[in-house]
């Protein structure tokens, strides 16, 4: 299975700038599955509710996500993106999943980050799975990179893959990465953008690049700089994730002592 | 507070040589806490349960304990170490938390790696912390940092410092201490041997050395070598590591959304 990130700046507010973008970079692109980072078709930092309302778009009815279908159909690839979700009068931080026969799945972000709980509802369905033949894929949103559980729960469900659309400011997620497809023995793939927002007065953010696909052995196959624009893709062995032995003692699954670790924090 | 690690290179089997050299090492020590590596007064490549039942000890009144005891009251210290205990026949990986006072209390290793499995009883009593008065400190021994429900569950009971006594021989544990450092927002101790142990024909077990304390917020307070030997000291602010701010929107604890992660495996 051949899979693919791609790292680039995406102009705030400009949908039709993004998408093209998106659409032109992928033409020339050969993948079975493309990872693109968070909020890829609208930019990060929002300024009201009204705007968050007014750029977000309903799942997979939308522009977005049916212009991302449109590549998937005619590429024969599959594609995990960030897209600003609206439903109802409630807006999500959302990954799409999507492949050549159209919409998969989504994922609404759990954890949400700063100022995106003034313009977001957090999702509310956890971390799922999807079997998707070559491999079994999950998604996760930036953020929750530093929620050990996240990335947990989607190896616990059966993930080879863990999609990674991301907005990163902080400097921890690549090595943090590494820590994630160690303990669970997983491929991780996390689509990260580039670039400086500020807007409205806000606080500069700073996107650090150095997206990266990491492999169930903790090996860094392939890592962009930090300002640094394109796509990148590499060949998984999906197997080498179902194999969860460290050694020939030692099987992730087999030794983990569910009975013994506290889920819940002492509150005195 | 100010906290130590002692990185050394173990004789195995030469208890006595051993626990000359933590002797006469920490008579120049000046700290409120030290931790020592695991299995540090035997040496960890046992060859037979015989082996492993003639060198371990009772605790508290194994000689290690006591000696060790003996330190902690004359320097007013605390020390966290790894000690092979035995109980009736069955024999642990275990480490103690001594003080001024004596016996604080013991982990016995709940993950036990490769070989471990022949020779030690795996733990039974999970992640346990206790409140010292500058700090609440809970220990984890070696490769229970590849589970993050180790470090996770030390956190959510309360833990401020993870005492991490190891004989590390994978690549991975220096930088995933990191992470677990910022996903708890704790303070991390591992104190790793040096040197090789190649006993009764085995392959060489070659110990990584890297010792380190880690901070809340991710930084590497010290760092030993991979082959120096001898104790590090540093001043920690446990205030820190109750601070589990990492936004001013975001709380670790506050953000975690228990229900919807996933803790056990699907088996289909």
């Amino acid at each position: 299975m051949k899979i693919g990130i791609f790292q680039f700046f995406s102009k705030f507010g400009e949908k039709e700038y993004n998408l093209n973008r998106i659409e032109n970079v992928l033409t020339h692109v050969d993948a079975d599955l493309l990872v693109l980072p968070e909020l890829c078709t609208t930019g990060y930092q929002f300024i009201s509710r009204k705007e968050v309302h007014d750029l977000s778009e309903s799942i997979p009815d939308g522009e977005s996500t049916r212009r991302l279908m449109a590549i998937c159909r005619r590429k024969k690839m599959h594609i995990a993106a960030g897209v600003s979700e609206r439903n109802g009068d409630d807006c999500y931080n959302t990954s799409v999943l999507l492949g050549p026969e159209g919409y998969i799945g989504t994922y609404r972000k759990i954890h949400l980050f700063d100022e995106e709980k003034l313009w977001f509802q957090p999702g509310t369905e956890g971390f799922q799975v999807w079997d998707l033949g070559p491999a079994k894929v999950g998604m996760m949103i930036c953020f929750d990179w530093i929620f050990p559980e996240s990335a947990r729960s989607l190896a616990l469900a059966g993930a080879d893959l863990i999609c990674h659309p991301s907005n990163l400011v902080l400097p921890f997620c690549p090595d943090a990465m590494i820590t994630r497809s160690v303990e669970n023995r997983v491929f991780t793939a996390t689509a990260n953008r580039i670039g400086c927002e500020a807007r409205g007065g806000k606080s500069p953010l700073n996107f650090t690049g150095l997206s990266q696909v990491t492999d169930p052995s903790g090996n860094r196959m392939i890592q962009f700089g930090s300002e640094e624009e394109g796509v990148k893709t590499v060949r998984i062995d999906v197997t080498l994730a179902r194999n969860k032995h460290i050694t020939s003692r030692n099987d992730l699954w087999e030794d983990r002592r569910e009975e013994l670790y506290q889920e819940t924090r002492n509150k005195k």
